[in-house]
């Protein structure tokens, strides 16, 4: 066998995921060397404290606090810190020096992915970043390559395990979201301050890098529209349960007729984060705990979807060495560094133009009429109906009469959807409006 | 915009996939060619007869009878002839010619995928066949490349659409194995002759690939132990329904310690196909009709599931197209053709040394002590039962009494699992052993 070149590998954090990276390429060595068809050594991790304690046990000698030596003697550049700074300078300079970059860092990604694809095209090596969305599942390159022949139409993704766990607590036991919250954090599937998750930004810079890739087109964090789970109350759960629905957390991208699509014809991506109803047949309602599915619709494909474990060191270091090797190869082969097409056809929709269906909670008077009033008032608004149910409560003790009415539309425009309710809520006979929730897959 | 280059491409065969294909890139030339960096013009299409009817209509002048000359010419070939002869001739020659070659012909690449890789490497193109395991779904890509870093342990894959659709009939409706045949055969979701399929053929050789890939070993079909559904009665379905499990055809590859492992140490890996029980909760039970998936098990990757439509004109077209255009970019940017990664560590295991758990059906007299007897057998073949449940019948005429032992097994080895059920049939209490079948995901 002749002797394989050796490829220098720098790894930028040592946290959790970074930490098992280390570990892998140490342990895995020859595996790694057979598959990439080089040897990968790891030359350093650049830390910002050598001495801090690690959840693996690492030569000493390899951590270092300067990041920029390290980078400039690399040939593959693992990027595990997080956040934007110093992340950002040190990728660019690495893809500047002609080394390829693997990266798990959504908020970049999502923020910067033009500036470093640039860069990464310029210099033609390889960007990758399969880590920074759904953790351990293959995602982003089938998108990328798998279905490069296909155009997808809709991705509606599960890509957050903290708020599926929570939700997904809600619905087995019942528990309100503070309690389901506190359980999570427990067990560690919650960190201390959950405002990234239980809020939806995590999902939603996992949602602008999906709809990125899907469509070929660069949508930023402040295209996608995002509400969190913080409100979601155990009646709404309850109610959706009697319904026949669970209610996820999706990062939503989903190609629609653009607004005013009768002037101009066009077509534009809807990227949004929200609490979702699902029907319980839907394959998405059987992802369960902390794990996460991306479920895509392809013009050709039809449906498919990816399933698998969301986050945790050793699925996400999967992720982050399957990028290694494949980045090797490239250098080994002298492959292309070209990650990503992006032909900027379609534009981002605001919500106002997003299309589905809802579930509306009421608590109405219970009179002669009040429903026929209700169904008058959608009609007038453009919006259909397609299940109206009603249930009658009598309180015991006063004896009087209150009646909850649930409503399932049609597919229907958040616009359209927003006014109905603005109308309802001016009626005499409306008590509250207890819930109004977007509806998938029916 | 810079000019395109064009790239010529051959399409052999004109089925239901192939006619897809070409309407496909006919009509979606343009955005094609955007995702490739290259216009992709189909420049013929081989068929035996230019006038037969086709599922899509397409240009005359396309169709010819000369294979050789069109492959000649063709920078890009796509074989979707089936069968061995002539397309292992056409492919070689296309490979030899330097044109990257993309084939849904399963049945070939089992059986001959290292000539036709080295052919291919020596050429320096690709040679890629997503669509010959599980149709639609990015599943041969995701392994080769997102878990080059991983070690795949196991794999359980739902391949054949065919008999899946045929079980999961028999389970909803409880119909026996050749009322629901007829009924895959009215929907068109069996062919006339359903031999390659309720055999278990078709996912022989899927599992061959699959487990070629993921072990990064050459598999031949020789290699693959294998059992169709044809013996799976209504019964059968009922018990295990009755116990919590689903029975499902898998193809299955799996890493076990070598057979006489005390000696050497070496590790083997288990291919097999088989109706295999699988507990209700499985990822893979929910996957119904002709739906395929993959489960695959990765030391740190943890459980992934693929899923998606296994078969059909324009979702296997999908599968062509997506390996198309890597194949066009490859071509464009100059990249490597190198696809596999071959390193032939792991040796094929005979059936004998396959380890699972089994579900055993038996019909026994009702009478005290027979429980003990069997239970005592088992434990003197190595076999460790979990569980164990009788249930005993009443004649009503007769008045006499039978009983019926389910038992589930923890894991064993084949060849412990036969000599206890041979020893069982030799008790004078065991009227018949009534079924045999392995169990998964337990």
């Amino acid at each position: 066998m002749t002797e394989l070149r050796t490829l220098k590998v720098a790894l930028l954090g040592c946290g959790n995921v970074g930490a098992q990276v280390a570990r892998i390429l140490i342990e895995d060595a020859d595996t790694l060397a057979a598959r990439a068809g080089a040897k990968l050594q790891l030359s350093g991790i650049a830390v910002r404290d050598v001495h801090a304690k690690r959840d693996v046990d690492l030569p000493q000698d390899l951590f270092t606090t300067d990041a920029d030596t390290l980078v400039k003697d690399a040939d593959l550049v693992i990027e595990l810190m997080g956040g934007i700074e110093p992340a950002r300078t040190l990728i660019l300079s690495a893809l500047r020096n002609g080394a390829c970059v693997v990266t798990g860092n959504k908020a970049l990604v999502a923020q910067d992915g033009p500036t470093l694809h640039e860069e990464a095209d310029k210099a033609g090596v390889q960007l990758s970043y399969e880590a920074a969305v759904a953790g351990a599942i293959p995602i982003l390159r089938p998108i990328r390559d798998s279905l490069a022949g296909d155009r997808i139409t809709r991705v509606l993704g599960i890509v957050n395990g903290t708020t599926n766990f929570i939700l997904d607590q809600m619905d087995t036991t019942g528990a309100q979201f503070a309690d389901a919250l506190a359980e999570a954090q427990r067990l560690g599937y919650a960190e201390a301050d959950p405002t990234a998750d239980v809020e939806g930004h995590d999902a939603a810079a996992k949602a602008a890098i999906l709809a990125s890739l899907s469509f070929h087109t660069r949508f930023a964090l402040e295209n996608v529209h995002c509400e969190g789970i913080t409100s979601v109350t155990a009646a709404d759960i309850a109610a959706a349960k009697d319904a026949g629905f669970v209610i996820k957390l999706l990062a939503i991208a989903e190609k629609l007729p653009a607004a005013g699509t009768d002037a101009d014809g066009g077509e534009g991506v809807s990227v949004r984060v929200h609490p979702t109803l699902l029907p319980r047949e839907h394959p998405l309602a059987a992802v369960h705990g902390a794990f996460n599915a991306v479920f895509i619709e392809a013009e050709n494909a039809g449906e498919l979807m990816f399933y698998g474990q969301g986050a945790g060191g050793t699925p996400t270091a999967s992720a982050v060495l399957g990028d290694l090797v494949s980045a090797a190869r490239s250098l080994v082969l002298g492959g292309p560094g070209r990650t990503e097409t992006t032909t900027g056809q379609v534009s981002a929709l605001p919500i106002d133009a997003a299309v589905t269906s809802y579930y509306i909670g009421l608590d109405v008077a219970d009179q002669p009429g009040v429903l026929a009033r209700i169904a008058q008032l959608f009609a007038e608004h453009g919006v259909s109906i397609e299940i109206m149910r009603q249930t009658i409560h009598r309180d015991a003790e006063s004896n009087v009469e209150s009646a909850e009415l649930r409503i399932v539309t049609h597919r229907a425009s958040e616009a359209a959807l927003a006014a109905t309710v603005e109308a309802v809520k001016g009626l005499d006979v409306i008590n509250s409006v207890t819930s109004v929730l977007r509806v998938e897959g029916v």
